[in-house]
């Protein structure tokens, strides 16, 4: 049996628990609609469905370190839990995918039109909660998250198919659909508890780091993941043609007869029984996978050394071992 | 030739033109991504289709009639009409469009994702710009229109092939995904304008009841408008087995051979050759058509009375001539 507690995630899941549990409320009660029902059944369907609200905990535990007193922590954690939902559903349409943590999509319970239509009503919803902060400099960092998100996940679906794919893009794409929320989430906990101009900037360099960490390993689990555990397939990011890290690695140092290969089965998309293994066999044979986990290992180096601006608090000690806990994750 | 001067619309677009021109330049600036392309082309083929700037125009004209003076009134139209470029690309994918103002739509030239994705783009974009005019009752205006539309679209949804819709749920679904636009641009022009309450709630009054009317006359215009006018295709409503207004009244009046002409054509959705022709026929037979209309009358009025508690302006005068032209246009 897999270890269920003393992991630094579930560490600071105990370590907030009274606050996560403010969370789950006013996620119940602003995700509902009076005027249409469907709303709260798909958005149940997702926040129901045991994600480990790692993103509202950084938001959380960055206010607590600073020293907030107050409220406002609990609407912003719920804000970034909202547009998280919100991307998850619109993600989920545009990759056309059947299975989320184990379960089948809101696209395929319900349709594509309801995740697009409820994807867009949490994201005005998030909006409502943050002007409720009354602060102006956290809709900033918001929003212009949100514009990042979006735009990187544009960005990796021009990206999709094209063999030229540098390392610099697929660092571009990963800021912007994973590590601008979490620097965003850890960011606005800083400035709700009006911490120094350098604690802050620390608390968004830590959550980007830790971000782009975060998605390197999933990129890698997507090759090298036990499905059991992940609730996705082996090859996902293959059978897609989403270039990632280690395949980007692979082709760059691809000779000709294997270049001809990642044009067949990236460029054209003529995949054929056995080319995944050819893939990871030619992934194993550049380094690729260990290249991959050197560039975020370093990372997680980047994210926890940010800490040490931080004040010392328990919880300084949880964020700093989350990084290495993302870094090794099995799921 | 169609009279292209001097409507109410043309007069409006004359006297607020110089800062419709910093609204489109704003436009322009505000759209482009230097790291996804996709944004700026998907988005130009939108805003640059010939759109009449209807609502950018309503924040504008609400801004210099309660004496503005200053520039967040071209950041809030601007804002305005992305929110409304963002609702309409989303659109497009959940009705499976494929022409819009004459032209083909996003999704069919681009594909459905990059629809999504721009238009979650465009709408945290419109955030940022709002979070620039430092008025967090701007925010509060425009984040709970945005979470109305969705709300109104979801709505419309389910609501879609349900012969039991009503007049009232008609309006809810009217109210989110149009009049909530409408009256958000109008009052915001009051907010800036630091107006009296009076006159905001008069303004959003205003825009609500305008919004309102262009909707049914819209949902009219399905059915009787001139293809080559409109630009759309007679009948699409029900096609789609979206019940508007007309239909929801014809329905409610219908013996029980009409009933069950409704039910297969809208709920079990099996159409065939001559229906959309009968379904004409009995919406005219019970007087649909005209208390469809004599219902947007009503409301045009209450748009124009909503006027008088604003100040003596000429745009005063011509928001009041944009009623009558909304409930008589022709496209």
């Amino acid at each position: 049996m897999e270890p269920t507690i003393d992991n630094p995630q579930d560490q600071l899941s105990r370590h907030l628990a009274s606050k996560l549990a403010e969370v789950n409320a006013l996620i119940q009660a602003r995700m509902a609609s009076e005027n249409a029902p469907r709303i709260t059944q798909v958005t149940e369907h997702l926040v129901g469905s045991g994600g480990k609200r790692l993103r509202p905990m950084l938001t959380l535990a960055a206010a607590e370190l600073c020293g907030y007193r107050g409220s406002h922590d609990v609407r912003l954690a719920t804000t970034v839990e909202f547009i998280h939902t919100a991307t998850l559903l619109h993600d989920d349409v545009v990759d056309e995918s059947r299975q989320r943590r184990g379960r089948p999509t809101a696209n395929l319970l319900w349709d594509n039109k309801s995740s697009v239509l409820v994807g867009d009503y949490l994201f005005a919803r998030s909006f409502q909660l943050m002007v409720e902060t009354n602060s102006l400099q956290v809709l900033d960092i918001l929003a212009t998250a949100s514009a990042q998100i979006a735009e990187g996940e544009v960005l990796q679906l021009t990206a999709a198919k094209d063999l030229s794919t540098t390392e610099a893009t697929y660092l571009k794409v990963v800021r912007g659909k994973t590590a601008a929320l979490f620097a965003a989430a850890t960011a606005v906990g800083g400035v709700i508890s009006a911490a120094p101009q350098a604690q802050t900037d620390a608390l968004s360099t830590y959550g980007d780091a830790l971000g782009i960490t975060f998605q390197i390993i999933d990129d890698l689990l997507d090759f090298q993941g036990d499905p059991a555990q992940t609730g996705k397939n082996i090859g996902d990011d293959f059978r897609e043609r989403k270039l990632t890290l280690p395949m980007i690695k692979a082709i760059a140092a691809s000779d000709q007869q294997q270049r001809s290969f990642w044009n067949r089965t990236i460029r054209q998309g003529q995949q054929q029984e056995g080319d995944l293994e050819h893939a990871i066999e030619l992934m194993t044979k550049h380094h690729a996978f260990e290249a991959a986990r050197k560039d975020a290992r370093e990372y997680s180096e980047k994210a926890r050394s940010a800490l040490r601006v931080l004040p010392e608090h328990p919880l300084r000690q949880m964020l700093s071992d989350l990084v290495g806990y993302v870094l090794t994750r099995l799921i």
